[in-house]
């Protein structure tokens, strides 16, 4: 008979159950990660039902007495597992029973299983995004200090994986720190709506016998209470924003590491990593693969359309370690600073040459048209663009003469742009102490 | 020769273009949804040139009045694309220069294309959200009131499928509402990151020409500036969020749908669907289908896993059908209110029988197990729960006496599930307050 | 110096790796499925490596001797990782050249890491797919079985969870039965192309050392050749392949038990489940929950979008398990005739009312809406559809007469539904030998 | 009333529809695409009838003749729909009616709307996919002509982005060419599966008027006709199939796209695209950017996850625009055959190094450690691998004597790798020789 194996449900099944589908049933296997926070939501829910009269003082601290005994033994490594404990809160509930005998089966009073699991889920995705956050925080701000060092440094910029312009290497780093410094302000909203007490809600109906919620919330330490019973006991929103979270995190970690994958190339060779971020190959005795920056990569795919308990777990290590190991590619990576000075090339300031023409009084449509024909006329004639004689130009446009020579200076080039957000130093500075500013606020 | 057909590149290309890859590159056909946005933001940037000089007043007006006039075509249906209109800017602006002449080529001025549409998709984002989160306040309103009307209904919860416990109709309508107060503001907070001026950002260093961006964040009413020229033009987190927020309401309000299917089936009988909202079969004759309701649970599968402009525009009209119709299918349902009476059976009440025990001083987990053997003895006689006489149930425990009969009354047990958010009068008032106050709060 | 701790790529290598890194890195948690397959294929590369001379048919015995202990190790469960096994295929070398000393380190001539990956996973893949196969005709085997024996129950047929027409129960199994016969078909394709030998393929360019790809493809027994190194080293088409027959096959499963959950609610009362795959409720004593059935449901979401190597370990046995899950529950689930009969109601004959009207002479679509302004009529008087007169009929169609009155019975209805795929019993007899007879072209 | 608006389900209904719920539920502007395959069902259908004596031969006739002239009419474009039309098939019946009267209603009897959809559906795919796959093999024809034409050119071949070892151009074409070809493969499959007639099973009963589905499989030329009538209305695997079959050949092209990206960078500057498969910058005047490869790439997101009806045109428009740019890209890109010579060096030949060592009797696991510490040695020195000396190089092994001077040959190098499926010239030829039968089997 069932209730023989002590299984929750007990008095009323005659039948065995399938072994199979018992196992398949089962979470213990990862919902282990929870011991903790189950330990403190069944002490907030003691504290609850004495105040509510259904447990006596003494009742209630022989039950507090012994889920610490229980946490004790998790912590200690002790905690044996029994093959029928199908759940974290089965295990530690058949242990209090085991340590303080028949006062372990009041602590259940009014209390559902969806009650208690979502209880704990919350309680464990809070400090989990805490420290996330963390981790976060410090991933930016070593950026930021790594765009503040090599202000100086000035590379192609790339669109469409075409050289475009000449930016700032601090530019580039500011445009992976910033995108991050949405992920964190997104990670406290998710934070806020994770922080709010669903225990009290029961099966589906309520709670029926003077719980107090508020006395539960407070301590419990969160930020407000479930609205609605059912709605409280089911929803997984949280789980689902967590989850969008994190892909959305991970993509930006995924592109600045597909951008130093591709510029730790022999061909782009503009950083080189540190051997504690790189492997070898089993096979080629000269390989050194930029193993962190992939792994990184495809991490993201193992984020994206996950939608249970299992992947909170999962995907929560995942972005730790991810945060962790793009922290330390980033402060360990060595700038090949010549080798980026020399891909520097003057068909990257074709647009400053349309700009120079526009100051001279040009449409810019046409001055546009005017420098992709001196573009073309360089190409076809096969010398730099800043080669064309002053003659060669003027064939394109009257408009060009000799002060057209200030064009070819990169750092000027760069230095122009001063608008807010640009690449020119005084913009590099400001963003700098934007996204400082923001951290310190996210912090507080 | 590419040059002559007007395309913006212009200048430099010899080759002609592959037709296949021209109409595979082209983005007109859905993109003509901006044509407002793309006027306002042109408007805006012509004043900022005319600001840093770039323009003349009057050069600044032309340009001004050539756009109204742009608009005003569209606004009347009398824009003509050209076969070689690319784009909505594109075509804008290839009408703008037959208008006003040459000037049109000065509006592009340190201005790239991708300024220029993420600045336009963000514009009208913000719009549509404004519109989205009205929609969406108003389906809330209407259940809230719908559950204020109806609170004296009471019916069987469900968990599993299975009849779980008595519950008031409102609170099953409440536990919906309150899913969609999360969706309400979240849409606020992804609209707070829409609202974020990138024009300014040039192609990816920035912009050299002293546009003032404080300026055109100022005339389009951009509550913030983008901090970095480079993520400002390629980051979309904002369109990721954007259709997560779908994805999760479809969810939300897919349930609710799948509950009313349910209900409406001739098993359940629980609610009768508006003709407006039903449609017939085309071979068997007697058949009223749920259609508003399954187009509902169905779009949700179209809104998951896009990522592209061409969704935003797709998934923000199917949101404001779909928000459309459940306001529409809330508003005229029919509650079968004695059908829902029925359903209600004594088995639903086992949970007050165990915590019956509970009051008696028994462990709730032993309560559990006693009031599961009464249904199994109940079974096993064939007779209802309720219909077990007091010598039966002492045969399970002597802490049953006469007042045992107390339990088997529905609003009795529905009126003890006090706590907040049960499912008691009270508290169903008090949730009915709480929506309302955040709708307030939200609306402002 | 990492060298020391054994690594592969050893000799170059000076700086440390980050501890973080390295566990992010590794996958002898999941990999260790493979030690089976991995032995396998290390045993067949050694006797390709003897053939082409690299190995003297003594040095070949050494390794295969040692190769058999390494896996008798793993079968007894007595073998040890060690911190530094970061893949199975490290583990087992490792071990290899503990056992039998420095020839073992012959083994990887020629042979990356990949080739043995790639390998392995064909050969692990290809094992699990016959073992899934058989589940899955077993499966359908019980379905039809059961179809075969409760042919003559008959029950509503829903469109729309609105019930639609009479059609027997063998009827509704069938349904799905035939569509898991598409995924057994399926499922042989995606063996087929997983059976292909990639070793020999090295890192990227092939193998310059005369080892025999065919002697290779006979030692395992593969079914053809992979034509391209680069491309049989990289690919992982039969991983996708794989991951979405199970979720298409999982989509089956998880309507068939939608349905079965429905069919088991209080309201439809069709089908019992058997107490070995149900569960109770921790706080509801009377609940007796369709667990099995919803998790098999939920395992769907389980499947979907997966994109690795992990994944294919946990969906082969999610799989399994449900295969198993789904023939038990089939197998004991206990049929209401009674309700089943008792479900069936006149207004779903009025499609054959339809019918009546053009074997008449009526075109089908006057028939149609006469036929519903029956339905119409009936439902306004409050009667059922057979229960109109032959007067009040005649009111609608002059057609009407005596004989009408036998379309009121639901076998003869049933019967009608003989064109081949149909619900008359010959039709049905025809489907249970068709789908036998492609479980027996499957299974050989 | 609705009657009067001529919907399909007329007689019942007497509330008015809410016009959003309406327009929700049309699906005329996409399925507009089954206008021929609508009619050629709809003409087999009746032939289906009057078999059956449903229909008189001039009724048949009258039927055949006035679905002609409604192709017509679609074809010529001179086809108006009206506002009821709520999808292709209620367009044409209504349309026939209108030019043929009364009788128009006899050619649904017993035909039910997804019986029609779905037969629509299967031949419409059956059609495109068998024009999707002439363009694939057109694809795969171009690339093999292309490998076979360019043998002789060598370069880098990468893993991880890292240069690995000297490859065939070839190899690296065939790569794609062979992963093309299991798409290839499949294609057929789908198809097979898609090629089944579903026609003949009403709602969900099956067809009770004696219409003979063989006469219908025969007339539409179907390979098989489906099992079960529940399954056949219902079940779209085959559009599942179809769209997962769109993923995977698109995840190719994409790699492809992107490996071309890649190597036309001007750090690679390995292939220059042609002018007609590139565009420019609005901004900069002397970008050309690789468009169609990039929306190779990107159009891959568009393809996945995707599960609907207006799903499956969008994808076989995409796929079909997608094969065809990709055919154009391929035969006009134009090979840097020059730069691909000089990005070979002398550290990609490591692996032989080892291997040099091993031919003289070192085991593969020192090998390549020897030649690991002889990369690091180069490194250090700031020399090529090649120019250690003789005595550096015995410093390490003394198996290292003269002849070590002729790994340093990348042809000689490639030439080794003659295991089939390796980028030795013999098995290159072999390869194109094994796609090209492949291609003229699947054709076939």
């Amino acid at each position: 008979m069932a209730s023989e194996s002590g299984k929750l449900w007990g008095g009323r099944f005659v039948g065995a159950v399938d072994p199979i589908m018992e196992k398949f049933n089962s979470s213990i296997t990862y919902d282990r990660h929870l011991w903790e926070v189950d330990v403190q939501g069944s002490k907030a829910y003691s504290r609850g039902l004495e105040k509510a009269g259904l447990l006596t003082k003494a009742e209630m601290d022989q039950i507090l007495h012994g889920l610490d005994k229980v946490a004790e033994e998790w912590a200690q490594g002790t905690f044996k597992l029994s093959p029928n404990d199908e759940d974290i809160h089965t295990a530690n509930e058949r242990r209090l029973k085991e340590l303080i005998g028949e006062t372990a089966g009041k602590l259940h009073t009014g209390r559902s299983r969806n009650d208690q699991v979502v209880t704990d889920l919350r309680l464990w995705m809070r400090h989990n995004c805490s420290a996330l956050s963390a981790l976060l925080r410090e991933l930016i701000g070593t950026m930021v200090d790594r765009a503040e060092a090599e202000r100086d440094t000035l590379f192609p910029g790339y669109t469409h994986l075409q050289r475009a312009q000449p930016i700032r290497w601090s530019h580039w780093i500011l445009s992976h720190a910033v995108a991050l410094t949405r992920d964190s302000e997104r990670l406290l909203e998710v934070r806020k709506r994770i922080d709010v007490l669903p225990l009290g809600s029961g099966a589906i109906a309520g709670n029926p016998l003077g719980v107090d919620r508020e006395l539960l919330r407070a301590e419990l330490n969160f930020g407000a209470i479930t609205l609605n019973s059912m709605d409280a006991t089911s929803e997984r929103d949280f789980v689902a924003e967590f989850l969008f979270w994190a892909s959305l995190c991970m993509t930006h970690l995924s592109r600045m590491a597909e951008d130093l994958i591709l510029y730790g190339t022999k061909e782009f060779n503009f950083v080189q990593l540190s051997d504690a971020y790189s492997t070898g190959s089993s096979l080629m005795p000269q390989k050194k693969n930029p193993d962190s920056l992939e792994l990184i990569r495809s991490k993201a795919g193992r984020v994206f359309g996950r939608e249970d308990k299992e992947a909170v777990f999962e995907v929560s290590d995942t972005m730790s370690a991810v945060l962790q190991v793009a922290t330390g590619v980033i402060s360990t990576l060595q700038v090949q600073h010549e080798n980026m000075a020399q891909a520097l090339s003057p068909d990257m300031l074709a647009t400053d040459l349309a700009y120079y023409l526009v100051r001279k009084g040009m449409p810019f449509r046409q001055a546009h048209e005017a420098s992709g024909k001196a573009v073309f006329m360089a190409e076809t004639k096969g010398v730099a663009l800043n080669q064309l004689s002053l003659q060669e130009l003027q064939t394109i446009s009257p408009l060009f003469s000799g002060d057209v020579s200030q064009v070819w200076d990169y750092s000027h080039s760069v230095e122009q742009y001063t608008a807010l957000g640009g690449t020119a130093r005084s913009s590099v500075d400001w963003q700098i102490a934007q996204v400082r500013a923001l951290l310190r606020a996210q912090q507080a």
